[in-house]
C-alpha cells in the first residue's frame, strides 16, 4: 500500500464516538465486576472454627480495597464520559489514546488485588499510584489532542475546556502526594488516596459554595 | 483549582443519562452471567459413583438460589431502567448514586455464593437481605435526587412518580419482613421472598384485576 | 401500594427495547466469551511427553463443542434481534420474557462444559437439548406476547408475522429429532445438531432458490 | 417450513449494524479484559525470598505478551468498527461473517496464554498468527460481501472502499512475513509482529508525510 492508501484509511478509521464510548462502557463493566471476583466466600473450615460473623468481618479490609477501586474506576469512568460527551467526532490518534487508557483499567484489577495481598508494602502502593497516574495521563493526552484536531464541539466554552485539564493536574497532584505519603506508612498513604476519591464523590466544597449562596 | 473551577467541572461531569444506561447494561451483563460460573460440573468420580443424573439432582438447591438472584438482578435491573427512562439529562450527583447501586450490582454474586454454602445460617441470610436493602436504598435516593434537581422529564404525571417512591418502599417492606422470618427459619425466608420475586415477575394481582374489569 | 399504584408503575416499568437489547448484548458477550474460557492452555507435562502439536490436537474435540455452542448463541442472538428489530415498544412482560430467555443463555456454558465432559452421556445431551428447547419456547413465548399486545410495528406484513413462528416450530422439531437421535449414540446426535446449525448459518436452500433464479 | 418461509425470514434476519456493533463491543470489551487476568500476582514465599520489586519484574514478559495481544485486538477492533461505520444496513450472511469473526476474538484470550507459556515454541507462534489471519479473512470477506450486496453507503468513495481491502492485504503480508522469521527464531517473530503493530497504532508514515507538506 502506497502512502496516500495508509492516508486515506487512516483519516476514515476509528472516527465513531458512540462505538468507543461502548467499548468503554463495556470494559469498564468488566473491571469493575471483575474487582468483586477475588473476594471469596470464606472456608466451611474457618467458619466451623470462628463463626461466620467472625469469618465475614475478616473479609472487611479486602472489601475496603476493592471499594477504593470501584470508586477509582467511577472516577476515571465520569472523567472519560466528560471528555467524550464534549467530542463532535473522534480520529484514529484519539482513539488509540483512549485504547491505551482503556488498557490501563483492564490493569487495575491486578493493581487491586496486589494492593489487597501486600498492603504494608511499598511497591505494590507505587504500582498502584502509577496506574492511577498513567489514568491521568492518557486522559491528558486525549483532551490535548481533542484541542489540537478541532474534535471539540463548538458550543463548549473555553473556561470549560480548561477546566477539564486543571481538574486532572489538580487530581493527580494530590494522588501524587498520597502515594509519597509511604514513606510514613502504606497506610496512611491509601487513608490519604480514599479521602481525595470521597472529595470528589461527594464534591462537599460545591455543596458549601450552594449553601453560602442561598444563605 | 480553585472552587469556581471545581464548579464549572461538576456542571458538565456525568451529564449523559445514556452513557449511564450503558454502563449498567454491562455490569448486569457481567454480574447475571458470573452467578452462574460457579455452578460447576460434577466431578467424574462422583459421576462414577451415583451417576450422572444423580449427580445432576444434586445441583439443584444451588440453581434455585443462582435463579432467586437473578430474579433479584432482573427486578432492579427494571427499577433503575424505569427510573432512567424518565430522566431528561442525569447530573453528577445521581450518576455517583448510581454507580453506589452499581458497586451493589457486583456484590451480588458473593452474597449469593455466601448464601447457596451457608442457607441454613442466619448470617448468610442476613448479608443477603442487606444486599437488596441498599439496592432499595441506592434506588431512593436515586428518584429523590432526580426530583430535587428536576432531572425529570416534564410529561411523567406526578402520581406516576409518586408510584415509584410507593413501589420501593412496600417492595423492601416485604423483603424486611421475609429476611426477619429467619427467627423461625432461614428456609422459610428464602421461600417467602422468593414468593414475593414471583409476584413481581408474573403480576398476578395486575392480571386478576384487568380480568374483573373485563368480567 | 394499592392495586391502583402498582398497575401504574406496571404501566410504565421495562418499556425500553433499546435497554433490553443493550443487556442482552452484553449477557451474549459474556456468554460467548466465557465459553472458551475453559479451554485451558496444554499442561508443560504433557508438552513434554507428547510435544505442543499433539497436545494441542487433543483438544480439538473439547474446541468442536465450543464452537457449536458459539453457533447456538449465534443463531439465538439473530434469533432475539429479529424480533427485538421489529417491536415499537416492549412490556413490562415481554421484558421478563426476555430475561428468563436472558437466564437460559446464562445456563449455556454450563451445559457446553458438562456436554463436553460427558460426550458419550445421554444425561449430558439431554441437558444440551434442553437448554435449546428452553430458548426456543422463550422466543416462541415473546413473539406471541408481542402480538398480543400490539407491540409490533405496524409496517410490518403479515406474513412474515407468522415465519417468525413458523421459523422457531421448524427449528425446535429438529432439534428435538436430533436430540432423540441419542437411541443410536450420543455421537451421531451431536452430529445431526451441528448439521441443522450449519444449515441456518449457510443458509444452502436460499442459496441454491436465488441460483435457480437466476439460470 | 417451505422454501418461501425461509426466505422470507432470512430477508428480515439480522439487519442491525447498531446490534451488531454492541454485540462486538461487548465480546471485545470482555476479552481485552479477559487477557489480564491470567496476571497472577506473585505468590508469598516467592515475595519473601526475592522481594516484591524483583518478583514484579518477573512478571514482564507476560505482561508483554497481553499488551501485544491488548494491540491485536485493538487493531482489529478499529478496522472492524471502520468497516460497520460505513454500512448502510447489515443482512443475516454479513452478520454470520461478523459472528465468525466475534469467534476468532474469544479464540485470541487462550491464543495469548498458549504464547506467553510457550513462547520459544513455534507452535504456538503459529496458532498465534494463524487467530490473526483469521481476523484477517473474516474482515476481508465482510468488506467483499458488503460489496456484493450494496451494504455500503452511498457516500463513500471508490477508492476508500479500495484502501480498506488494501489494508488488510498489506497488514497480513507484513504478518505473515513475520510469523516466517521463526526459522531464526520465535522471539525475532514476535519482535516483528509487534514492530508491524506499533507503526499501525503511532502511523509514524502519516505524520512524516504530513511535516513535509507543511515544511
Amino acid at each position: 500500500m502506497n502512502s496516500k492508501g495508509r492516508i486515506t484509511y487512516n483519516l476514515i478509521a476509528g472516527t465513531s464516538v458512540e462505538r468507543l464510548a461502548a467499548l468503554s462502557d463495556g470494559i469498564f463493566g468488566v473491571a469493575m465486576t471483575l474487582l468483586l471476583l477475588d473476594l471469596h466466600v470464606p472456608e466451611k473450615d474457618l467458619v466451623v472454627r470462628v463463626g461466620l460473623w467472625q469469618a465475614l468481618h475478616g473479609l472487611l479490609p479486602s472489601l475496603a480495597v476493592y471499594l477504593m477501586s470501584f470508586i477509582t474506576l467511577g472516577i476515571f469512568w465520569v472523567g472519560q464520559q466528560t471528555q467524550l460527551n464534549h467530542l463532535e467526532r473522534s480520529d484514529r490518534q484519539l482513539t488509540w489514546i483512549h485504547l491505551a487508557f482503556l488498557f490501563m483499567v483492564t490493569l487495575l484489577p491486578f493493581s487491586t488485588r496486589l494492593l489487597a495481598d501486600y498492603m504494608e508494602q511499598p511497591a505494590a502502593l507505587l504500582v498502584y499510584w502509577f496506574n492511577i497516574l498513567l489514568f491521568g495521563l492518557a486522559l491528558y493526552a486525549s483532551w490535548g489532542r481533542a484541542r489540537r484536531a478541532k474534535l471539540i464541539r463548538d458550543d463548549l466554552p473555553f473556561e470549560t475546556q480548561a477546566a477539564i485539564c486543571n481538574r486532572i493536574i489538580v487530581g493527580q497532584s494530590l494522588y501524587a502526594f498520597g502515594a509519597l505519603l509511604f514513606v510514613i506508612s502504606t497506610y496512611v498513604s491509601i487513608a490519604f488516596i480514599l479521602l481525595v476519591q470521597l472529595n470528589y464523590v461527594f464534591a462537599p466544597g460545591e455543596w458549601l459554595k450552594r449553601k453560602s449562596d442561598r444563605g
